[in-house]
């Protein structure tokens, strides 16, 4: 190729893809995806979706889902914005928020994506370091910046900051947006959500793809003051005016009216997560207190990648990040009972059998 | 809402809503929708597709769609990249290729969003006047630039250049990206993709939006040589790695296996358009020749906005851009048969009626 046409391109770090297992017998504990199927109402709209509603373009404010997430979490429909999963929201809130020129913070070890959204964006950004328990310390984030992102029950950790330590952080940054993350946050006990009366420059970005099973459909969603909701949606339509499918709106909307599965399910997964994590223990593994649908676990003797391999030899899949201060962790996503009985059973047999 | 927090939002102009009329009797000619669903195969997959699959993320490759777009079109499937809408391919486009600091070109009539995105990633363009007749002028595309951007057909106006004068633009800008963006192509005779066995530097941009009846599922993908398309793969995994819903692959994919119901219905839209061409000529309008879903069309002595406004009493809705040199324009999309009828009796009736 013409090299100086190859000049022009962006240049950007070479993708390395995810390892996207696809086995008949495989057990899948990498990607925090949920276990369970979406609620049988979604199933009930995808048999009756009229097909003729796809020739249309979709409503650009996505209206029937962003009421519906309204009415579920009890704010107006003026705070709340709808995205391509919550990829697209928060990338959408970065533009909208990070402006400043002062380097926005978040920790060393959290989301992958918020450097790389940064630099897309030329935002400068600082990484102050999580304690030896990934906690955040609150000194480092209450000094001159523009803007704070803090991933809360914080991922690959699974580590929660308690409602104080975000009121602290939020309270500390009046002139600057700070964004609460909360992928993982119906399995963790209360939202941040509640905050957002109180406060002006705080987002609560949430997301379909864990707690109600829909990441096939991508869907995320941001909550705050209505101004915040504006800035955000007169960014996004500036440059993108049908974002979501029909069928995203659709699903989605669906999967909202069906709370009860929606508790049932997120119990069962805590439920097995806490089971998982006594059996974890006794087979000599360390880790912080997981908060979300995943354990973030180190082993006192076998080394994790030992462990990632072995497991994966069995068509076990779960999670190794080969970074800085997390290299000896595996991250352990919960699947059903019967996947995590398997998964102790194969950990068990490849610890028991470790020479070192 | 404090000033200081609200100093640091990023400035976009202002959103105008566009029109999202939604009448039970309404005659929806205004955003150049297919008037015919999809496939009938879309049905069936909609109907058969496994709800739980949901729960797991999208391949970020959307491989099936990748391979069931090579195939149709008979490139390897090393050549094609798919994305959320045409918007959003053309969008990474933008973001791969233009990195030169040069100001990339396209005409001052032509879709809307080329000098959005350009603005939103800091890349400098120029708008060459098209000439009278809505045409390109060759020599504005042969001096130094960091790109070019053709609609063909274009957008609004419906004209389309030959596959000469595109042939003379791409060889007159070997080290830059030339983007022909065909959305409306099926509706034009040949497209320009075979252009792209012979040029390293042409990236034909195409859409299901229209000719495949899925505005409401956002497909669009580019076609081009395949250091191109890792190229924009490279940028697009680099910040977003899950972009396509699986519902959009899975219903993109069977609405491509239905061939013979795309050329039925595509044949159709032509054949409509140009009965209404000749109507419309009867009652008094100049056009350019369309080929495309929609008419661009002035009237030789009642305004565009008179027009407009009385269709929309009627509940016909039609597209009027209230910018240089078009505002005494139309744009009619092509409904069915029975749908231009009663949109032609309109304005019959209107231009009749018109005293000036």
């Amino acid at each position: 190729m013409n090299q100086k046409l190859k000049a022009n391109f962006r240049k950007v770090e070479p993708y390395v893809p995810g390892e996207q297992p696809n086995l008949p017998d495989m057990i899948k504990l990498n990607t925090n995806e949920n276990p369970y199927p979406p609620s049988p109402m979604v199933e009930e709209v995808l048999r009756q979706f009229a097909p003729d509603m796809l020739r249309l373009y979709p409503d650009p404010a996505s209206g029937m889902l962003v009421d519906a997430i309204a009415e579920r979490y009890g704010v107006g429909n003026n705070q709340v914005y709808t995205g391509v999963g919550s990829d697209d929201v928060l990338a959408i809130a970065f533009l909208t928020f990070f402006n400043s020129g002062k380097p926005i913070l978040f920790p060393d070890i959290t989301y992958s994506f918020y450097d790389v959204w940064a630099e897309l964006f030329q935002i400068p950004y600082e990484r102050p370091l999580l304690d030896e328990n990934f906690n955040l310390r609150l000194e480092d984030y209450t000094g001159p910046n523009g803007g704070v992102v803090i991933a809360n029950p914080n991922a690959p950790t699974g580590v929660k900051q308690d409602m104080d330590f975000l009121r602290q952080v939020i309270e500390a940054n009046p002139d600057v947006v700070v964004i609460i993350d909360e992928a993982y946050v119906d399995f963790s006990g209360a939202s941040a959500l509640p905050l957002i009366k109180e406060y002006d420059n705080v987002v609560i970005v949430q997301t379909f793809s864990k707690s109600r099973s829909m990441a096939g459909m991508r869907i995320g969603y941001a909550m705050a003051q209505p101004e915040l909701i504006k800035a955000m949606n007169d960014v996004r339509y500036s440059f993108n005016s049908y974002p979501m499918t029909r069928l995203s709106v659709a699903l989605g909307v669906a999967a909202l009216q069906d709370e009860d599965y929606f508790q049932e399910t997120s119990a069962k997964i805590i439920e097995t997560r806490e089971k998982t994590k006594r059996e974890l223990h006794r087979l000599g593994f360390t880790f912080e207190d997981s908060m979300t649908n995943f354990i973030f676990a180190t082993h006192n003797r076998v080394p994790a990648q030992v462990i990632f391999d072995q497991l994966r030899e069995k068509h076990i899949f779960v999670r190794h990040f080969d970074a800085p201060r997390i290299e000896n962790y595996l991250r352990i996503s919960i699947g059903t009972n019967e996947e995590m009985k398997q998964f102790l059973e194969a950990v068990e047999e490849i610890v028991g059998a470790y020479q070192g």
